[in-house]
């Protein structure tokens, strides 16, 4: 795989994002903050894809968004992208391994599920750089980790490892390093293998209601949409059959 | 204990519901839906009962709703039973023995309390099925484990063991099968040798707050009530003396 | 260190608040109440603190406010007190030794870090005194240590080891008892070197966001403040140089 902008793979129902500049420890340019809005963008058009990927080449997942280009004029914000990843149609999963810094730390966290191995570290600099992180990461940060571990990342910018990280929650699978490929793998398909209605409407609402920004009404369309859907019977059927079920996302 | 609908025991200030179809792993019936509606309704009748256990008979603890059942005409919904308890006016108290599936880990996520044994094990297949779940059901889950969590039992539908759910927030109380009676009879007399206004006042507030629809005007009459309530003396000349205090709930 | 209400010390960016009733186990009387008041708001009006401990002298942290005084006249109410401490200017600190007791563990949970020793202990007894928290309490038991740590100890009164404290998220450090001043000073001084706008604007904004009030205008005016500062570019050069930053706060 070339180095440069980030790329996007499709396989089936699963999609992978990967972050290409393993010299700079993934760091994000602002043309790579436009791709990655376009790939996001392009992902959310395909019915078929069910589970979205991040992941990154090299030595480090990602040193987040380059520091000199802080202020500087850009098409896509950070916060923008990040905000987008979150939104995503697909569940998403970020595959973490060796330094996730700064804004990596909160583009992970906008992803359903973050995989890690024990080299994982993590850390936060913004209050020794300077800078006032923007508002939709700050209330990521509080409203998935907890008052106290964001306060703690934000206030201090301590080095955490991959224990610590899979105590606050920010690791949602702490995994063996030798193992990763398989456990993401297990845990795409798991997700793949759901009736669509039912996991990227609960995906969604569930994102929106952990951010107190719930939108009831199109949450119960998609409580209508799942009651009238074709793969409702299938799944009562396969339970029924103890077979596994053939979705067709309708 | 005869086998049948869901029963009602009181014993002073401690009432317990009991799931009685060990046969059907406790699944619910719609009748059963209907009847745990109504038992629920008689106990906040009774100004005497301060704690309610949830306990079921049989090998596990609740599979759920019945799946062939799902879009059924029926007289109480499902959530309608789930939210009822969350709003009972005693403190609850599911006692977890088994399997807890589906529905039924939200019957038990919508008490204050729960109390399980090493040999517990849940999961949440309705991706799985093709249904997506309820709109209070979906709060409940991602307010009392997190977003994290949520996300991983809903889009996973795995199965998680004693370990994870305590490890989750799921247990609240995670003890030895040979100690579960004790260790709930111990957590029951605790609750219910509180002044009543005070326990259930706060009881009620701090669920409301978990959900984003506290009622500050309701709270501020019962906080007005515990300062004038003769309890509120009898608490304060009790400590003095180190003493078990003596409350009439008035 | 003569003993009487509490007293303020600072040094360079960091002051103390401690509090001096040994013989009482640090319990609050009224003039107490309205002495930290004081001493929070004078706090407040220092550009040059960062960073503001709670320590206390003798056995005990402190035994919340005498139960004797309940409902009694005041000029201060207690959630008064607590609140202005959560809304402080300072990143704050509760240092934790012996027991931490009724209204003090409210006290303690309204600052942004607390750090404890092995020997640490809390209970929070209003429900047997017949005693309704107040609302703000409430509030921070819920948000802060999730709905069921709060419930179980509101409504068993139960004390709680140093490990429970912990894992509830209560404490935010828990470090042995002869490293505890080494560990308060490094956690101290650490924030105290970060760059003040993007520091204090980020504490504030943490907390409202955790209470649901975020003031996004004034989260917004903060980013702007911090982006226009001198102290980014320190930020970024001592960045690219790896040296220490040299903040000035504007």
């Amino acid at each position: 795989m070339n180095s440069g902008s980030p790329e996007l793979a499709i396989e089936g129902p699963i999609a992978t994002l990967t972050l290409r500049r393993p010299e700079q420890a993934n760091r994000l340019t602002t043309d790579d903050l436009a791709r990655l809005s376009q790939l996001i963008a392009e992902v959310n058009t395909k019915d078929s894809v069910l589970v979205l990927q991040l992941r990154a080449t090299g030595k480090y997942f990602c040193s987040g968004y380059d520091i000199g280009s802080i202020g500087a004029e850009r098409t896509v914000d950070f916060a923008q992208v990040v905000d987008a990843l979150e939104l995503a149609r697909p569940v998403t999963i970020a595959v973490l391994h060796g330094g996730v810094y700064g804004g990596a730390t909160d583009l992970a966290l906008a992803c359903d599920f973050r995989v890690g191995t024990p080299d994982v570290d993590m850390f936060m600099p913004a209050a020794r750089l300077g800078l006032h992180f923007y508002q939709t990461g700050l209330e990521r940060y509080v409203t998935r980790l907890g008052l106290g571990n964001a306060m703690r990342l934000f206030m201090t910018a301590e080095k955490q490892d991959a224990r610590q990280m899979k105590d606050s929650g920010y690791l949602t699978h702490l995994v063996d390093a030798a193992a990763l490929d398989e456990e993401v793998a297990k845990l795409a398909q798991a997700c793949a293998s759901m009736a669509p209605i039912a996991l990227l409407g609960m995906k969604r609402h569930m994102n929106r209601i952990a951010r107190g920004t719930l939108d009831a009404e199109a949450l119960q369309a998609d409580i209508r949409r799942s009651m009238a859907s074709e793969d409702l019977g299938e799944g009562q059927a396969a339970w029924a059959e103890k077979r596994a079920p053939r979705f067709k996302g309708r």
